[in-house]
């Protein structure tokens, strides 16, 4: 009996997964190729696959499919137990909103792209605030049926980092948060005086293609099951078992842009390609969470791509490649790609600034959410604790706390997976270095046994163990700060 | 009530267009951009929209709305009408035949195309001999479930040419098959005293393209509702009210068969971008035939593609774009892509021998479907009639009957909807040449107004008349060879 229901709930979920990729294989082609024209009518058909995803997943069928398999009395398996566990958190998620929350919710959240984007446009967050008041009362909303054990906060956290509570990743990012700052500082301070040295002239779109492929194939990344492609922002996305699909975007004259860009997304994508096949369309054969997957791309574009082996084998062959290079010394080429600037735009920001963005967005969202910042005091809450950390204010709130989509996106309780991903990829390559043929590999600028390194302790697992019981097994404790601040202290101090 | 039945109709229809849409992106991504390893869940994933659009398109509430939407009282417009006649039409299609038959079909056409692609490239028969007999006897068995008048291959023939009668199409290819054989005898003995002045050099990809887009855009072709990628087997498809798609392949040492892929694909594009957007999803916001869809292909292709005036404006562009073609003048520019050569393979044979390759192809299926050619006798008989039409024998099978995966696809009934559209293409642009502003602005190169009255009198019309309807409103009389005969005259003798 539980056998069949669990197999039955098994079919059930792989036939979701597969509409789910069908919405993947659209929204690429949304993002990449499609036509201007083509918007609407996609638009159309990608709300008709959400319907019926969420038709099938919140079904009587499946419900009862996951009673009888859950009360089954045969022994359940590691994996068979982990599929269980994950088919009812999302089935509780998916069922504990009323569907006319998730249509406001979906509303809310198209209006307020509109909005945000005007917005941030005109740097008038008086445009966006209604939009976002809405958008916090459904959050609000959403923790309170989805419940949580502190604070509304962890009911979203949740959504991206399984498990996670709130209180432990502010205390996470409380004990670092001095430390952080002190490296940001001395580090900008250094960098200011050191010139960057990779000449400011144009380096063609094909030639930097052919660069990034190469490297991407030098780490692993399987062009047989995934391709790279131009959007104006990368991402990776995984539509198929064996179809795993980057992409990112060329500054002519700043090759790195796009290279780190596609290390960075390989990094997600050799996760996927790493994830366990047979369990594809199921729970385990999902990632983890968004903390272990940024992980991976922190690991491939950071502690790989800017590392001394790394460019001692690929600086010559950009050398070939890109001839305006040819002057330039190992140890040149190093510091110039790994500056520290101070910025107000996260995204541009470097390895020693980045988590300082997240610190400040993490605690400001804590706060709108249970109301100790009101919306319309956002942009001076951001802009006086902008000055605190970074020591200067954004000129306006387009460069300030309109920045980033997540919160248009209905996107709260995102953010923090940045700095846990910063924090575990650090973690993580300590441990692996431990391993002396990972470690002296690495030295020689063979990068594969790296690679597999993740496969047997990240990749393969899928999402079998929650995340931090994944961070543990793989490198012997949950997820500790202290080696991402060591890590910046070695590259910048 | 009948108009509810009619809106709830028309609302089921454009939910199974999404899905076919939806398809079509998927379609699309396979051929064009999805690496290797995607093929078998891609299958999995078309197998599972497929079910749906049967499923939905059969199902007993379209059937009740169908038949409560018939038997309204209301007046019914022009549009609801023919609406209702191919919603019933298609309903009967599909409904004819059992769910077995259409799997065995499935599975049948899969392991033929297997088989033939491995026969084609031995030039073995025998390897595909079987799968033949097999799909020829479901083709019989469709056919007598569906019903026809006179003979099978009217059922067949009107999977691709609604409402065409076997007997008069063979009526018509027999009424012009000496004639066609003597203007293609003519024009490759002229042209064998003529040689192609076109440089046998390097043409770039990039430049290719540069030149090919120009002239879609010139001839109409909207770039905002599509777009031109690369494949090996060129196609144009329509995967929305606003997102048409063509494809091309390219040969490095002759930039003009891109050139022509281009235009006879942006024909086809034309013809979608032209159709009633307010009946997307509709039958009637779908193209009328095969036939009168390859009426338009042709017309830009050939009709306009190989003229004079379209060369007098283009080849100083191309000239510029590849200078090795500066020591042409248009009449040499002219009769070299104008040239006639006899050719085994049908889709590298030009206007004068195009159709000898369809009349063969015609009389053959339509024999083996009635029995008096037995498949182990096919290799015969094409070998025989192709030396009485063309002066030769195909060396092997694999440049003689096996060259077309037509019928491993189980497309019988196809092949005559190629030469109709060469009848339609001669005939329609006779028409419209009557139009004095027509043929003044086309003699200057400005094809808008060819383009303007194809949308007037075809396009917009989407399948609101059958073929020989439309046919006959748009140009005063049914499918006539005659213009074809006198075109391919003018142009070769």
């Amino acid at each position: 009996m539980s056998a069949t229901a669990y197999q039955s709930l098994c079919q059930k979920s792989r036939e979701i997964a597969l509409l789910g990729n069908t919405m993947g294989v659209l929204g690429w082609d949304q993002e990449t190729y499609m036509p201007k024209g083509g918007v609407q009518y996609r638009a159309k058909q990608l709300a008709w696959l959400s319907g019926k995803v969420h038709e099938l997943s919140t079904s009587s069928e499946f419900q009862q499919d996951l009673e009888a398999a859950e009360n089954g009395t045969d022994g359940k398996d590691l994996i068979e137990a982990a599929n269980l566990r994950e088919f009812r958190h999302q089935f509780n998620r998916a069922t504990k909103l009323p569907q006319s929350l998730v249509e406001r919710a979906s509303e809310a959240a198209s209006l307020a792209k509109v909005a945000w984007a005007e917005s941030r446009e005109k740097s008038d967050f008086t445009l966006f605030a209604p939009h976002l008041s809405i958008l916090l009362d459904i959050a609000r909303e959403k923790a309170d049926r989805w419940g949580y054990e502190d604070e509304p906060y962890d009911a979203l956290l949740s959504n991206y980092e399984r498990a996670a509570k709130t209180s432990e990743v502010a205390a996470m990012f409380d004990s670092v948060a001095p430390e952080l700052a002190d490296i940001a500082r001395e580090a900008v301070k250094r960098s200011a005086e050191t010139p960057n040295l990779i000449p400011d002239t144009e380096y063609p779109i094909e030639q930097q293609q052919q660069l990034n492929r190469e490297i991407a194939e030098d780490i692993g990344f399987d062009f047989n099951k995934g391709r790279i492609d131009t959007t104006t922002h990368p991402f990776c996305t995984g539509i198929g078992p064996k179809d795993t699909r980057l992409t990112t975007r060329y500054l002519l004259n700043d090759f790195t842009s796009s290279l780190f860009g596609v290390l960075h997304e390989a990094g997600h994508g050799l996760y996927d390609q790493g994830l366990p096949e047979d369990q594809h369309g199921l729970p385990v054969g999902d990632s983890s969470s968004l903390g272990i997957h940024e992980s991976q791309s922190r690991l491939w574009e950071n502690h790989v791509g800017r590392s001394r082996p790394f460019w001692s084998k690929w600086l010559p062959r950009a050398q070939e490649i890109f001839p305006q290079l040819s002057k330039l010394d190992l140890d040149g080429f190093l510091t110039s790609i790994n500056r520290a600037e101070t910025s107000f735009i996260r995204v541009e920001s470097d390895e020693a600034t980045y988590d300082l963005h997240i610190l400040l967005r993490f605690g400001i969202e804590r706060e709108i959410l249970n109301g100790s910042i009101a919306v319309n005091d956002i942009p001076e809450a951001w802009n006086s604790r902008f000055e605190k950390l970074m020591g200067m204010t954004p000129p306006n709130d387009g460069q300030g706390c309109l920045q980033d989509i997540h919160w248009a996106m209905g996107g709260l309780g995102y953010f923090a997976t940045y700095t846990l991903g910063n924090f575990n990829a650090a973690q993580l390559h300590h441990r692996a270095m431990q391993d002396q043929k990972v470690a002296s590999a690495f030295n020689q600028a063979d990068f594969i046994p790296l690679l597999n390194w993740m496969r047997t302790h990240i990749h393969n697992h899928g999402c079998t163990y929650l995340p931090q019981d994944l961070i543990e097994r793989a490198s012997g404790q949950t997820t500790t700060p202290q080696y991402h601040i060591d890590h910046l202290k070695q590259r910048y101090l």
